[in-house]
């Protein structure tokens, strides 16, 4: 028996659940795991449906639904499953070999089909993965140039998500409007907590006794999006900024890693700034 | 509008979250949350679902849903959302007074009706509380004479839920079986390592580097019922078996307030030897 | 043997290990277990000692010790090792109730000599446990007047240490400077995110997936003084701020009294706005 | 200034630390960093000492500090800071990928000088990053002609540390007296839970709320060796086996990974079954 997988979004009302089950139903498809939550501030409803039962019309349901459920309302059905990846790199290899090595293995949850590096130095590292490497410098470049030449790039590879792999530039709000919710960084640390430039030396001078990291949607406002995961570490007086960054790297990979699972998995849904996660 | 919760555990079968989620809407009432799970291996179904509405008739609803899902089925509608808890104690202190401090304030999600101890040295500190304590000593009887005192107390008390908070005695399969599935022990290792006697001695001379508790349902096999909640906390080489013993207590007592926070809210079914916990 | 304590912190300089552990031979002390520390920044060494070894003159040794030292130096020989408290509420209980019962079954470490609060509600549970309760309202008096009555209070008790178990009110510098690194506050949230007011309101609206808790000691910025202890929790989009404010609470009481503990063991020494803790 | 690290182990005696630090400043060393422990159990006492100066002979010292020390003691000065790596793997790719790519970009704190594996299956991988792969079956042979040729490989590796990345064949006794405290192992459970093979189906059938991995030395005794790191990850009732083993993957290689910085920056100590780690 196939699975489907139904993504849901919509104004909230009151029996949706009972609306959407017997809908289900009259396609004969069976509900074999639902998650569902309403954020009343927003006032929107959030379901994700695993169903069994293969004889019905995708399209039949989907115009159903559609039309059936609370405006506005989005509905899809059996999202692509093997997510295309396009991701920005600068200089630090850790979050990028997860990345290749997952890949290369098949258990990322999406396919890389590129990289691209304001420097050039992880390029022998990506080939060695056979994975294009783009070299676009911003040097001497105003910041339009430098992300149009990015943007021809994401242009031919068509990523469904743009991860941010420590990639250490500021995104344009024109960039990021082009791949709204689809755009993940990782900041090397516990947002809100140290936004901007050298959170370790801002951690270290604070005397934390935790550092972190975040794995977060971009947009137009910096280090301020959708947070995904957080995660954290101890440290102590002896951790001087340069143990505080090893110790750090450790857990960005982790934490961006588990936040590409989730929102390849189709685990992840945006509500203003928030996320909403059916793990 | 009022606040519905209904438990729902019954034969797996096709269309289960349709014919609850209808039966529902038909009583008027419009799902708020609901969490479900399928135990494959037992083929059964678990659901927890909180309506609002207050326009039907409880024993309506019941009566349709337990003779409606597939059986063997068993269908609870608004359980008593204040259990009533009796307090099993030997002489330490940190789980009692955990549980003592947040009857007094409200906060255990239940009230507690006595205290009884195989020793009388938590007397004076229940007292405090203007609890009921029972001092039962099993000095110079049978397992079975010990026992009977302490059904008796139970059966003044008529408690939902026993606890066993560091109880160093073993219940017999016999007082098990009267209150079975009702009776939550907090246990001093991470289960199911260091099962039986003295797990900080254990684990000292095994050189762990983490040490844990774990809260779990009695059984009559000793340290194997279903494990409701388990955290660890990191040792070193520098802990003895008395700075265990210390770092464990805040661990037990922490770990054991948990369950009881989720079993006092119908969070946890139990499936054979295992627990579903919809948190 | 007797154990003997002794805390050092002086001016940085070559051959110091050398030199603390010769006096301390020829005083027929036999280092059990030491820690230390340089703090590069200041320029500082800071040192724990457990010696075993009665056959020596307290006084003899701290003059050799203070005067060999480079200077500034600070000895400290066998500190009080049961530290005097005073206990500052407003209406919370979690933090106080954790003081009182380890207090009670000698297990803090100190004895609270007294609690003061700015509102009478907490006097009844503190009674129970025969320990004065100091009612000092807020209203209607200056900060300055509040603050003399708080001190006069103070003053009677002669603390070591003063806890801010959940305390509303911003001591002034002039207060603080009176118990000069002796201040303890518990902060709920994990800082430097969320300082101020509201911290789990803010923590919501933001979307973090992990809330936590800081104990630290406190100076007259706000928030901003020394670091003890920070722990996190995760918590998720079903999370609203009052399930925050619950989950919250558990993690403040483990962060405080933690905290509490390093710092009545002699653990904790204060370098600027760091703390260094010899675990 | 030249830093020298020094490691001793001896028998405890009264003075140690004053009798090593006047031998180092004799040989005009500056101690900058110093752990030390007695294991009380087994009468012995151990230090890690960083040292500053350069105006000194080795062969001196070292001659000085083993004859002057309490017998039996093993001084070490300067171990070699890059560790020379074997890697043994069967058919998993996850430890040896976080091994290699830390080589690669040297961030391992040791060198790989070969990879040996008894599937062929990972050699495509191990060759992108130019290490040596030698496939040997295990396949119709006895386990001595299968160690013999392991051993061969080692003999012309030369290792200081032999890492079980998921090498999933048992070593003999005898294998194991030839690299006595220089091999370690990843375990996929938090032992001693679950010892033996299958851990996560254990894990799964048993119910428990939490998994976790082990990094131990091998010794004889299967998963009895001294414990270097362990960690654990929550699961709950949502997890089959296989969802088990794919979030252990990510606790096993986060293990491992740390447990080789430890050990190879020469900061664990073996006393018999447990380790002592200078973190």
């Amino acid at each position: 028996m196939n699975k489907t997988l139904i993504l849901i979004e919509c104004k909230d009302e009151v029996g949706l659940v009972a609306l959407i089950s017997r809908v289900l139903a009259n396609h004969n498809l069976n509900i074999t795991a639902m998650r569902e939550f309403v954020d009343e501030t927003a006032d929107r409803f959030f379901a994700r449906i695993e169903c069994s039962g293969n004889d019905f019309s995708e399209e039949e349901l989907f115009t159903t639904l559609q039309s059936g459920l609370p405006q506005p309302a989005e509905v899809t059905i059996n999202p692509n499953p093997e997510k295309r990846i396009m991701v920005l790199v600068t200089k630090e290899y850790h979050c990028l070999a997860d990345i290749l090595v997952r890949d290369l293995f098949n258990t990322l949850g999406g396919k890389v089909c590129c990289v691209a590096g304001n420097y050039d130095s992880l390029r022998p590292f990506t080939e060695k993965f056979d994975i294009p490497f783009h070299y676009v410098t911003h040097e001497n470049k105003t910041k339009q140039e430098f992300e149009k030449e990015l943007l021809q790039i994401a242009g031919s590879c068509q990523p469904d998500y743009i991860i941010l792999a420590k990639f250490m530039r500021i995104l344009s709000p024109e960039f990021v409007d082009q791949y709204k919710g689809r755009i993940i960084n990782i900041h090397h640390s516990f947002l809100p907590a140290f936004v901007g430039a050298s959170p370790y030396r801002q951690a270290f001078e604070r005397g934390v006794k935790l550092i972190g990291a975040t794995a977060h949607f971009v947009t137009s406002n910096l280090d301020e999006g959708p947070i995904i995961v957080q995660r954290i570490i101890p440290v102590n007086h002896t951790f001087g900024v340069s143990e505080m960054v090893k110790a750090g790297k450790e857990i960005e990979k982790a934490v961006l890693s588990r936040a590409m699972q989730l929102v390849f998995e189709d685990r992840v849904f945006i509500t203003g700034n928030k996320t909403i996660i059916f793990e």
